[in-house]
C-alpha cells in the first residue's frame, strides 16, 4: 500500500487528518450504528471507552513481557511455576483488589532432563533430527533406543498391521494436520490423538517406542511437545515428537528403504506430584456479590520456551479485566473473579481443584466462566456454551462487537476451555475467547513460543473484547 | 491450549479423528448452512472446492518465495523492477493463458544512494538514529544538513509558529498513529499527510529539512520510507523518516533541551523517468469475452526489503486466481484479467496507464476491479464501492464467506486501491481485499518487509477468498 491516500490529500489539502480519519472508518465505528436500542447505544459508548483505555494505557503487553522475561518457562511442578504463582499474587495485589488468594493443588511433576537426541539411520548413516520428549513420557534406556520403524497414518492402522509387524519396532505416527480445515484448532483436534494416545495403542501391539509427527500447521524444524498419557494396564514405552520437516525426511527414507531405523535418547523423569497453586483475585460485586463472573487463563506452560501465546496471553488478558476496571473506576455489580490456573498442560489439576472448591459453595452462583487459551491473536469473537435462552441474550450484544471485528459468536454444546469446562453444571455460560489462530499451531508447545511472537495491538484488542463482554455480563447478568 | 481434547479422547477412545474433527467445527462449515438457496448451495460446494485446491495445492506461497528471493526488492525504475516484469511474464506464460502481454509505461526513477546517517546532537554529543530518506526526496548537501529543531504535531501547527520560529530550522513531524483506531489503515491515513506533504508545508515557512516520525503502529528501531511530494512553486527541502523509538528519544531530548539539534545526510537522486511495464494475463470469457473481471496487485516495492507483504502478497494472490482456475479446469464465462501494476509506490503510473488504455476500448466493460494491497494476512472480507443495486448482490453472497471468516463486506463511496480507483467510471464495482492488518504497519515500507513475515495459511486463505469472489462475479455478473 503506497499512496492511495496521496491524491486525496493533495486535492483536499485543507482537510485535516481528523477529518480524513473519519472518512476512512468504512462504516465500522460505533457512532454510525443507528440500529441499536437506546440502552445498547449507552453500552456501545462505554465499550468504546473500554477500548480507548486498553489501546492507549493497557498493561497486558508489559505484563506479558514481565511474565516471559522475569519468570520465563513455567512447567507444572517446577520451581519456576511457583515463582510464577508469586508473580501472579504480586501483580494482583498491586491492583488493590478486594481479595487475592491462592488455592492449593497437587500437580504432576515431570522433567525433561538432558536435551534429547534423535537420528534417522539409513545404511549406517546417521541423519540428525530435531526431537523432543512428549510431556509425561518415560525415558529411553541410558544408551538410547534403536529400532526398525512402522509408519502409520494413525491409531486405526495398528489393528490391520497386527502384532507381527509391530512387535519390537518403533511406531512412527505420521498423519499431518488437514490443511483443508479453516480453523487450525480443528486440525489439531483431528491429529492430536496420535500424540496423546499413540503410546498406549502402539504398546498393545508390542512396540518399543513411538515417534510422532509434530502437531503443527506448518513445515519447519521445531519439534512440538505436549501431553501424552499411559494406561497402567499397558507397558509404558517412550514417546517423542520430531519436527514436520524431519517427519517428511523420515517418510522419504522409509519409502526408499523399509529397513530404515530410528534412534532416540531421552532422559525425562516422572516425579512425585508436588504442591502448587491457582492464583485468584476478585473485585466484589456491589449489588450481587454472590454472582460470579470468572475469567481465566493458565499460568503453567511447557518448558521449551516462554509460553507467551500458550498461555501467557490468556493470563495477562484475564488480569487486564481487573486492571482496566480499576483504571476506569468501574465498580461491578457482580463479583469479577480472575483465576490463573495451574497445570493445565499436565492434566488440568488446577481447573479441577477450582471446580471442587466452588461446587461446595452453596451461596455462590457462576454467571459465566470465560477462558482465554487460544493465543493472543486478533480477536474474532467468542465460543459460547449456554442454554438457548441465554444465546438470545448474547445475540443482542453481538452488534456491539462489530466495530472491533470480534462479533463472531459461535455456539456449541461443549466448550469453554480445559480449565473451565468442568463448570458446565454450575455456570450459566462457558465461554472461550476466540481469535485468529492461523499462526498458533506453528509455535504451540515449541521453543518458539516467545514474547516476540505476540503483537501488542492484537493482544490488546483481545483484552478489549474480553473486558467488554465482562462488562455486559456484569450489567445484565445471565 | 493443552489437553482440552484429551479427556474427550480418553472417554471416547473409539471415536476416530475424523469424527472428532466434525464435532469441533463449531457450526462454521458450509454443510451446516441450511438457510442458503439451492443455487447458493451449489456455489457453496464449489467455493469449498476452491479452498480445498488452494489450501492443499496452492502455489501463491512458493510464488512469493520466488519473487522475494529470485528478484527481491523491486523499486520503480530500477533494473530489479524490470527483472520482476520478466518474472511476471514468465509465471503467467507457464499457466497456458489465452494471452500474456505487457503495457509500456514511463515511471519515476528515484535512487536512495548510500545508506543514510542521522544523529541527535545534544551538548555536542551525537546520538545515532535509525533513519531513511523518504521516497522522492532530494539529497542533503554533501556534508549533510544540521539544524535546530521545531517539533510539531502536524502540518496545522506550522501556521501558529510562523516563519519566525521555523526559518532555518528542521521541522520534526511527530504525530504518532492514533492507537484508538481499530483499523491500522485508518491510523495510517490519519498520520500520513505529515510524510507526503510535510516537506512542502515546512518549506513554505523557511524550514531547511524535515524529519518524520515513522508511519508505524509499533515502537521499534525500523525507519519507514514511503512517498513524499514536492510543489514546483515551493523550495525543495530534504525529508527523512526516523524510527518511532528514535522519535521518542528525540522528543525527550527536545523537551529537556530546546537547543537540541539534528544532523542527517542522504545522497538520494531524482533521475529521469524510465520505461517500464504492467504485466497482464488473461483467460478469455467463453460467453461474455468483453466483460472483464480485473484482479491486481502492484509489482514494484520499496527498496529496503523484499516487499513481501507490500505488495508481493497481492501479486501472487492475483496470479493464484488464474492458477487455481486452470488447476480446477474452470472455464470462466467472462474474461479474467490479472494485472501486475508497476510503480504504485511512486505515483501509480502503472495504474493510470492501464486506465488510459482500457478507457479507449469501447467494446470492453469492467464488471469489477479487485486489488489486493493490504498485505497477505488472514482475510476479513472485502471493501466494496458499487451502486446500491449491486450492494444487494454482494449481500446475498456474504453467507458463502462466513465459513472462511471472510464475510466482513464494507461499502464505501470511494475505495478499491491506488491502482484501480481511477476505474470508478468504467467498472461496476471497485473492490479491495480486506485482511487483518494489525501487523501490517509494523513492517510496511521497512527493511523488515520480508518473506518470513508472511504466513502460508494466511496468504492462502486470502487467495481462497479472492478466487471465490471472482467465481461469483464470473457466474452472476454485475
Amino acid at each position: 500500500m503506497g499512496i492511495m491516500v496521496l491524491f486525496f490529500l493533495i486535492s483536499h489539502k485543507t482537510v485535516l487528518a481528523q477529518k480524513l480519519n473519519m472518512n476512512l472508518h468504512k462504516g465500522k465505528v460505533w457512532t454510525e450504528n443507528s440500529s441499536l436500542s437506546p440502552e445498547l447505544k449507552v453500552d456501545s459508548l462505554f465499550i468504546r471507552k473500554i477500548y480507548d483505555e486498553e489501546l492507549v494505557n493497557g498493561k497486558c503487553y508489559t505484563n506479558l513481557h514481565s511474565l516471559c522475561f522475569d519468570i520465563g518457562e513455567r512447567l507444572s511442578g517446577t520451581e519456576s511455576a511457583n515463582k510464577a504463582v508469586n508473580w501472579g499474587v504480586e501483580r494482583m495485589k498491586a491492583l488493590g483488589l478486594d481479595s487475592v488468594y491462592t488455592q492449593e493443588v497437587m500437580v504432576p511433576h515431570w522433567e525433561r532432563g538432558a536435551k534429547e537426541r534423535g537420528y534417522i539411520i539409513v545404511h549406517n548413516q546417521k541423519i540428525n533430527v530435531p526431537i523432543c520428549a512428549l510431556g509425561g513420557s518415560i525415558s529411553t534406556p541410558n544408551e538410547g533406543l534403536q529400532g526398525k520403524l512402522v509408519m502409520v497414518n494413525g491409531i486405526k492402522d495398528l489393528e490391520g498391521l497386527g502384532k507381527e509387524k509391530i512387535q519390537g519396532k518403533i511406531v512412527f505416527y505420521n498423519r499431518p494436520f488437514d490443511q483443508k480445515l479453516v480453523n487450525t484448532g480443528d486440525a489439531y483436534g483431528a491429529a492430536v490423538d496420535q500424540r496423546v494416545l499413540g503410546s498406549i495403542e502402539a504398546a498393545k501391539f508390542g512396540a518399543i517406542g513411538v515417534i510422532i509427527r509434530s502437531m503443527s500447521s506448518t513445515l519447519d524444524s521445531f519439534p512440538h511437545t505436549g501431553i501424552m498419557v499411559y494406561d497402567e494396564k499397558v507397558p509404558k514405552i517412550p514417546a517423542a515428537a520430531i519436527s514436520t520437516l524431519a517427519a517428511n525426511a523420515l517418510t522419504e527414507n522409509i519409502k526408499a528403504n523399509p529397513e530404515t531405523e530410528f534412534y532416540f535418547k531421552q532422559s525425562c523423569r516422572i516425579l512425585d506430584p508436588v504442591k502448587s497453586f491457582n492464583v485468584v483475585g476478585e473485585i466484589k460485586g456491589s449489588q450481587y456479590p454472590n454472582e460470579v463472573i470468572l475469567i481465566g487463563g493458565h499460568l503453567d506452560s511447557w518448558d521449551l520456551a516462554q509460553g507467551a501465546q500458550d498461555d501467557g496471553a490468556g493470563v495477562v488478558q484475564s488480569l487486564e479485566v481487573l486492571n482496566v476496571f480499576k483504571a476506569m473506576g468501574y465498580k461491578p455489580q457482580r463479583t469479577i473473579r480472575v483465576v490463573f490456573f495451574m497445570s493445565e498442560e499436565n492434566g488440568s489439576s488446577g481447573g479441577n481443584k477450582y471446580r471442587e472448591i466452588v461446587e461446595k459453595r452453596v451461596n455462590e452462583r457462576h454467571i459465566a466462566a470465560i477462558e482465554s487459551d487460544d493465543g493472543g491473536f486478533t480477536p474474532r469473537g467468542f465460543g459460547i456454551t449456554s442454554s438457548e435462552k441465554f444465546r438470545n441474550r448474547f445475540e443482542t450484544w453481538k452488534p456491539l462487537f462489530v466495530p472491533y471485528g470480534a462479533s463472531s459468536f459461535t455456539y456449541s454444546e461443549r466448550g469453554g476451555g480445559a480449565d473451565i469446562e468442568g463448570l458446565a453444571k454450575i455456570s450459566s455460560a462457558l465461554i472461550s475467547y476466540d481469535c485468529d489462530n492461523q499462526r498458533y499451531f506453528d509455535i504451540h508447545h515449541t521453543a518458539n513460543d516467545l514474547f516476540s511472537q505476540v503483537n501488542q495491538r492484537e493482544l490488546k484488542l483481545g483484552s478489549g473484547a474480553i473486558i467488554s463482554l465482562v462488562y455486559l455480563l456484569d450489567k445484565y447478568g445471565l
